[in-house]
């Protein structure tokens, strides 16, 4: 397909620009050491995570108003922290910065040298349902070379809402097809298409860990402009 | 006074960063070259810029819908092009063109050395009536290292309207008193001081250019938290 009218990238970015599972455990090995703990942070990482679509389907229900991910991941583990068992381990100061982890989450190892060769070409965004804050600070701490931070935030809506990727069109004063998503999930992807936009699929295979097998990829790829094996891939299939 | 507990820097873009006044005069010589025009660009700047808070402050009276920056902007071109009457030397893609001189402005020489100063300990972001678009666009073609693009656009309100202060605070996910105003010009900075935004004026005696009388300084700047010659003394008087 035609991809030569792309000005901008928008990216997913849990999953798949970071590696938020890989963090979560790697920053909880730490904290199993430093509190005497014997937390499985691997079931943790997945457990956590796991309330990340149904904490934010409460939102657009309408069951409670308007939070963010920071305070719904802060939700999430605090109720984690009890089924944990370690509850006690845990006072105020320990759970902000331990909710503070999804800003401090690595990239993948294509991630910056991918996106520092596409942005000689491309405006690059975030299109995520991290808000703003969580996005900005993960940026400075992992390096990661935004020209523009977009959040579903803005919107006060979460993807997959139609309402999230014209915003990103719009502020960016672009036309639809102008805008590619980028992401390792189909349904966000095919989200962004029915409102116009490209599509790149960078199917991530360890983003639920090395044991999980990874999710059939034959029955929607061919539905995506792009299907990439890593951002480097991405470049040099969009010609940079 | 205690500045701290400054965790971000936003900053007013127009005058303060970048210098849109040389620029429009550079580019217009450039025109008035290629189209073989006599059209004094000094002269015609002013008169651009002149237009920017009587359009704005149409649309805040209500008096018209909402229209971003770039609209408005090319309002006032089509304007001025009838005005100094060389309407019939500018098409459609012409005038686009020339309207997008406001995505490539200029920094001011010490923008870049300063804000590269600054990131280092600060999040940066700008907090501009520029919408997303050209804000983005600029940055990227004169290389302003910002960590995230704020816009009166978010709020549909133009600064000094108190949402967009607020806005900034409450999207970077901290206290007022964490955000510092730079700007250039004393009714931003007492607009973010009302709410309880710390402030630093950074003035740019050449913003109106050579032959302008600066305002007077002494009666406002008792009353900001810093006062710095350019971006590199306010990165010293930060102590980056």
């Amino acid at each position: 397909m035609h991809t030569g009218d792309v000005r901008a990238l928008v990216f997913d970015v849990f999953g798949t620009v970071v590696d938020y599972r890989s963090t979560i455990i790697y920053e909880g090995e730490r904290l199993n050491n430093e509190k005497s703990l014997h937390v499985d942070w691997a079931s943790f990482a997945d457990a956590w995570r796991g309330r990340y679509r149904p904490s934010m389907e409460r939102v657009m229900r309408g069951e409670v108003p308007w939070l963010n991910l920071d305070a719904l991941h802060r939700q999430s583990l605090d109720e984690l922290l009890t089924e944990y068992a370690v509850d006690e381990h845990f006072d105020e100061d320990a759970r902000v910065q331990l909710n503070r982890v999804w800003h401090r989450l690595q990239p993948w190892p294509d991630a910056i040298p991918g996106l520092t060769h596409l942005r000689g070409r491309f405006v690059l965004a975030t299109l995520s349902n991290g808000n703003v804050a969580l996005l900005v600070n993960m940026a400075k701490y992992s390096a990661l070379p935004w020209d523009c931070i977009l959040s579903a935030e803005l919107v006060r809506a979460y993807k997959p809402d139609p309402r999230t990727y014209r915003m990103a069109v719009e502020l960016l004063g672009l036309h639809s097809h102008e805008v590619m998503m980028v992401a390792a999930h189909p349904e966000d992807l095919q989200a962004a298409a029915a409102q116009g936009l490209r599509t790149a699929y960078v199917p991530r295979p360890l983003e639920h860990g090395p044991a999980q097998s990874p999710a059939s990829r034959s029955t929607t790829e061919a539905s995506f402009d792009v299907v990439a094996t890593d951002f480097m891939d991405l470049a040099r299939q969009l010609a940079v």
